[in-house]
């Protein structure tokens, strides 16, 4: 048996292409005292892996070159030197884009209640940054109007949920009529706006016609800048994702920041680990929702490891279409 | 005895001019039932003014054509037809540019203890600002750096001494060695960095040598663009002004938006007026801090009401020092 794992070949210029990574063969990992060897069954993608790939300063330190491709799966332990897991429990970690990695830090899922995948997706990083940035910094209330984009998302589709589950009017924006489709007819959102029809301000200002008191922000950019205008007094701004600005060259020139002072808007950057002492709290309450049928998901999947620079490559432009997962096995 | 006011001629285009107001006279206003007619001793010029002179959506409704210019003054009772005041008291009005004016709604300030001028300064609507803004959004904890731009300005002067008694490191940005010597003498800031010598990024720097944990923001634009590069984690920024901005045509254009999501920064508008109800807590504190000596301020003070056109002039452009007051008598 034989490892595989895909490296970090070189960092992009403006997009990513995938000349940027390297598939390799590498020896079978052999787990120290108090790890697990697992083997991956799951790879999450994730708009975030793009600022890991530059070399400028991010939340953490950037992927090197030669080294393995950062990510969450979720896998079989075949060896266990930790006496917390056995042989055949299923695990989330942090082992990036190879088939079998060991692991020092790992937590046990159930499979059952929920498919293993969704501890990626709705039930994982994805659906836990949706919760507390939504209730800890957007704290919607009842009849409140929430925006968020990226809304066919593995974010932002749990946004629009949650904000419905909590009594208010969820708008999301999407690109494209069949995702639009999806995010009022499936998700059960009160209104989609397409950006890609060219009309942001015109087609938002209709869905929100008393304004927008929360606005999840997952794409940055021209939307963001847009939002602005939008923006009651004392709004909220959950800036989670700048996904329209991972692949620019130079950053966007935000010009409605004035509407910051006038309605007095709270904006506030968040990651999801700041809350990493409250994950049991999200995920009682998201698999609560998913018990009850109320927490619908979609996820897009690519097959095989040696597809995964294809899949985030698709993730980044947006030609996925929900939560973007690799199957390994 | 007849009244003289100063009325919006036209609206500016870009920065303000003269021609924009015109000094008008008229008989003197006799005040109704419930009301006290009031003999202004001062007039406070300061920046939102500039936001009241355009046409456009702000916090409330701009100055009409023809319609005296809105500000806070401090005056006399001279005839009183509400029972809570009688002639001679000293009050704290709305009653704009002119020489007498009726008031529905005054309240009484007590000369003495400070010059009544001071209500419209640290002890009044400037230093009501500075003293939500940091404490409400900004939250300072002991030892973190705390940087303000104006900092010899009315709000600024209160914002670094308030840091400072709180048990922050407090740096000012201010135009000039003057005003910077003075902030830092005068003002016992740790630290003040002078924009005009053009290299505000490195001085921040060298001024900031542990990063930024709170930025009270007075003048947007390219200060603001560059503190973002120099936030902490989960450091705040109050947005309280954004002179730099009141008299482009063009808004400015904001690059290091990323600075927010990947620090968790926290970004929030405020008006003072949203405090009302605690107003009384913060005079409290700033009189208590004015009687123990700790709350130094310096008056611009510009002589007769139909020069008030000329304060407002050089208070958008910089170059008043200290609280910019007009003396009508």
């Amino acid at each position: 048996m034989e490892n595989k794992r895909v490296v970090l070949a070189s960092r992009p210029k403006g997009w990513v292409t995938e000349e940027n990574f390297r598939l390799e063969t590498a020896p079978l990992p052999k787990p120290a005292e108090g790890e697990v060897l697992v083997k991956n069954l799951w790879l999450s993608l994730d708009p975030y892996m793009r600022g890991r790939m530059d070399d400028v300063k991010s939340y953490v330190k950037g992927v090197d070159i030669g080294e393995v491709m950062v990510g969450q799966t979720v896998g079989e332990v075949i060896e266990s030197r930790n006496e917390k897991f056995k042989r055949g429990d299923k695990v989330l970690t942090q082992l990036g884009w190879q088939l079998y990695g060991s692991a020092k830090e790992a937590s046990k899922v159930q499979e059952g209640p929920a498919p293993l995948s969704y501890y990626l997706g709705c039930l994982g990083m994805p659906g836990m940054t949706a919760y507390f940035g939504l209730k800890e910094i957007g704290q919607p209330k009842a009849d409140e109007t929430v925006v968020v984009s990226a809304a066919s998302g593995a974010v932002g589709s749990v946004v629009g949920q949650l904000a419905k589950s909590w009594g208010c009017r969820a708008v999301g924006i999407a690109g494209g009529a069949e995702k639009c489709g999806y995010v009022t007819g499936e998700l059960g959102f009160d209104a989609c706006v397409d950006y890609k029809a060219g009309n942001l301000h015109r087609d938002l200002k209709e869905a929100c016609p008393k304004g927008v008191d929360v606005y999840f922000d997952n794409v940055g950019g021209e939307t963001l800048d847009t939002l602005l205008r939008l923006m009651n007094v004392h709004s909220r701004i959950i800036v989670c994702g700048l996904i329209s600005e991972y692949n620019a060259t130079q950053p966007y020139g935000y010009r409605n920041m004035r509407s910051v002072l006038v309605n007095r808007i709270k904006m506030q950057g968040m990651i999801v680990f700041d809350w990493r002492s409250r994950y049991g709290e999200a995920l009682k309450a998201l698999a609560g929702m998913h018990a009850q049928g109320k927490l619908k998901t979609r996820e897009s999947i690519v097959e095989g490891l040696e597809n995964a620079p294809r899949g985030l490559i698709a993730l980044l432009k947006g030609g996925n279409f929900g939560k973007q997962l690799v199957k390994l096995v």
